[in-house]
């Protein structure tokens, strides 16, 4: 893509001065318009070392709304990042609704800077691109727009501006050795820049290299760009695309479920019970010193049917852990914060920094559970979400989680036999609820739904495991040592 | 306090086993009842090492709901927390309303191990209690409860232990050269725990020294303890302590403002403007990079009358600056998540990293302006806000921030003219709202605000300026050559 670029091309100071005004004024006008209408937009500025990245930001901010954008400066990885997965500080970082994000450097700095030092092996470079179009699609398909520019000079220009900024005194610190290499190595960037346009310049996503060495035209440029980009989104789409389409008509026959199969009259002694929950939780509790110790995260996923013993059996696993080194996340409907964001944003912000544990009580699979049975969102929604959730399933594993997953089944006379009993204890009447008793009226339409779940999200990586949960007893070891197994397999 | 506690008593498995269960459940149905009253509780563990903390916060917990509490464990220093003030990592960690935040170790760690280490100097430690009592008391006043425990236990007890541990292999490398340097110093640390009780047991955040030697008992003892705090709370209060009471009597003449001093004619032509701004932003930019590698934070607060010019201003300002090392937080009404923290939890949230700036657009000071007059809070709530404000900028300036605060004043008039242009001109139209039009009715009560605000909140440290902003342009400059000011006399 560089070859189209005229680095010749020059704005005088009086065009300059004529067309800026009304182009901030555009822009500031679009800014209002994606506030209103919640667009999140996300701006990427990649590009040559000097290229002016931080001034050119600083510029074509200017005239926004600064209560409604940020921007992020991807340099250095700080401890919290390098304890989790790559895309946790970009998922930290994204735009709510009808805000925007500038990141100054991206996630490309894997393709790009990471790639001509070697940091990143050209083994792994299939799967950054993947994680990269990924990312951009999630992105996009949850109404996000990602505009994409790359700041062009040539390496003569390059020189010449170091150059300049090592005679000034106050400023001669900014340029460091590693700046010269990058120099000595700009033709190899070439290549690189030209393989990244050509593999991640997509439809919803597509780069624009702009002309960088004349500052003024640079300015109108990236303007233009961001205005234009941000302006099509608005006038194609309604504010909230999906939402307004009718449900797709869904002629399902009750048939059997997967769960059908499941042998729920598995149980235990409470003699058994006790002799060996002991035993396995002070085997977990060894463990953890020792996944703490080489810094492998853990995470554990709890979904199950209402009253099936989620809380029971959570405590149990609890237990036997310090609690120094684990969390139990709860997740219900999200927040008014929450509900801002792309729904599995809540999720990456609880991602365990490696060594340490989170229990998941309930998770991302709420999209394709509750959120699909009681049509909080929409069928394609739902229908990508198992993607997406794999995805982020094979970003969480990649990175050397133990990832576990527990579905927790009981039969429909076991739930209503455990409802009637919460009802009438006075210390358990807390626990139960009319969504309790609504929730139970949709069980076939949920085991459908888990079904479905089970079938389309169990990867080798991250399989899920149903616990027969009638007995109480019975499901609590079957997670413990399922927790253990998979921790020491990993080892 | 030491002398009080029988280390020889003990309670055998029987007694255990007949008290404990109706304990556990007295403490669960207490969560409960803190839960539905919104009540937040901070439960502090201190206490000698291989006192057993972590597995006694383990037991006390295990029959609570694991949704509704959350444990710390403060040990060491993260980067994030070392470029802030100290108790920037305790505000992140408070309980919101209903939820219980369990600290394995804590705020304590100054005045205990940092102390005996030295790290902390003699000199240092009136500021470090007094630190330590005004947290504790504005959590309070804020309706949290504070329960603190220190775990006892010998010298020759803490010495079996550590040979205990020692020998089993698979946990001796969690005894240390400092547990042992620990252990030599226990009579120091005897001295300096007995100076810390007698100087932070206070009636709202007493010390409860538990025996720790035998475990059973010191379950017992803990849970008992905790139960109780929480339970006395909620009998004595009502959920809302004060929102209930009727708003004190106010009669207030109508007296000289000190804004009516402020000599709004003060003005500049545009042509000294330009000629001065770029000359001082430049000077600002240049700075930025110093104090940036001087890790040097920088707070800029803004408050001001409506239509005042703080957004026109702020933009100057920030367009001087390199967007990397800059963030402007605005604040406005505290949404859903914030509205269930103490009110400056969210400003906590955004204090600078050192090395950084954070401009507040609106601030804590909104407690004693809008709060104040629209009566979101109870006068005895803002009247204490003034003492907790100086000791939150306390913290900042005592940390090395340069802190500058800006009241940017116009008159009645002034306000009306701007509020006309806006509805008249298209592209301004937007800035205007009906709520502009409510708060420009109650100037005068903002006016004995502000008063009182200036008079009550203006530190050496931390003052405030009053900048005349009739003349945005004058008020522009002003507030540039205020920033470059407070930063130049820090260096």
């Amino acid at each position: 893509m560089f070859e189209q670029v005229d680095l010749a091309e020059k704005l005088s100071p009086k065009a300059y001065k004529q067309v800026m005004p009304a182009l901030d004024r555009r822009f500031a006008a679009l800014q209002r318009r994606a506030i209103e209408s919640g667009l999140p937009v996300i701006v990427v500025f990649e590009g040559w070392e000097a290229a002016g990245k931080g001034t050119l930001i600083n510029r074509m901010i200017r005239e926004l709304d600064r209560r409604h954008f940020k921007v992020y400066a991807v340099d250095g990885t700080t401890e919290e990042e390098e304890l989790r997965p790559y895309y946790w500080r970009f998922w930290r970082r994204l735009p709510p609704r009808g805000k925007m994000s500038v990141f100054n450097r991206s996630w490309y700095t894997r393709v790009l800077q990471d790639r001509v030092s070697g940091a990143v092996k050209k083994s792994e470079l299939p799967g950054a691109y993947e994680d990269i179009n990924h990312f951009e699609k999630l992105l996009s398909d949850d109404g996000t727009l990602v505009i994409k520019l790359f700041l062009h000079i040539t390496k003569k220009e390059q020189e010449r501006r170091y150059r300049k900024l090592e005679k000034r005194k106050a400023l001669a610190w900014r340029i460091t050795r590693d700046d010269w290499v990058h120099h000595k190595h700009y033709k190899k960037y070439e290549t690189v820049a030209e393989e990244v346009f050509a593999r991640t310049s997509t439809p919803i996503a597509p780069w624009h290299v702009i002309p960088a060495e004349d500052h003024r035209l640079a300015t109108v440029r990236i303007v233009e760009v961001v205005s234009a980009a941000i302006e099509s989104t608005l006038d194609r789409r309604h504010p909230h695309p999906e939402s307004s389409a009718p449900p797709a008509p869904r002629s399902r026959r009750k048939r059997k479920s997967v769960l059908d199969e499941v042998d729920l009259s598995k149980s235990i002694s409470w003699d058994e019970y006790s002799d060996r929950i002991d035993r396995d939780q002070k085997r977990l509790g060894d463990l953890e010193y020792q996944i703490y110790a080489e810094r492998i995260p853990v995470v554990i996923v709890y979904e199950g049917w209402d009253a099936a013993g989620k809380g029971g059996n959570i405590k149990r696993l609890a237990q036997s852990l310090d609690p120094r080194a684990y969390e139990v996340a709860p997740f219900g409907a999200p927040n008014e914060v929450e509900s801002r964001y792309h729904y599995l944003w809540r999720f990456w912000n609880a991602v365990p920094k490696a060594g340490h544990v989170t229990v998941f009580d309930r998770s991302w699979y709420g999209r394709v559970l509750v959120e699909r049975v009681d049509k909080l969102c929409t069928e394609a929604e739902w229908q990508r979400a198992y993607d997406e959730i794999n995805d982020m399933e094979a970003q969480l594993t990649g990175f050397g989680a133990v990832l576990v997953k527990f579905w927790l089944q009981i039969d429909k006379e076991e739930q209503l036999r455990r409802f009637h009993e919460r009802e009438t204890k006075p210390y358990k009447r807390w626990k139960i609820t009319d969504d309790d008793w609504r929730n139970r009226e949709k069980w076939d339409e949920y085991a459908v739904a888990v079904d479905e779940m089970l079938a389309r999200t169990s990867t080798k990586a991250a399989p899920w495991t149903v616990v027969e949960s009638n007995s109480k007893l019975y499901a609590r070891l079957k997670t413990l040592r399922t927790v253990i197994k998979a921790i020491k397999s990993r080892r």
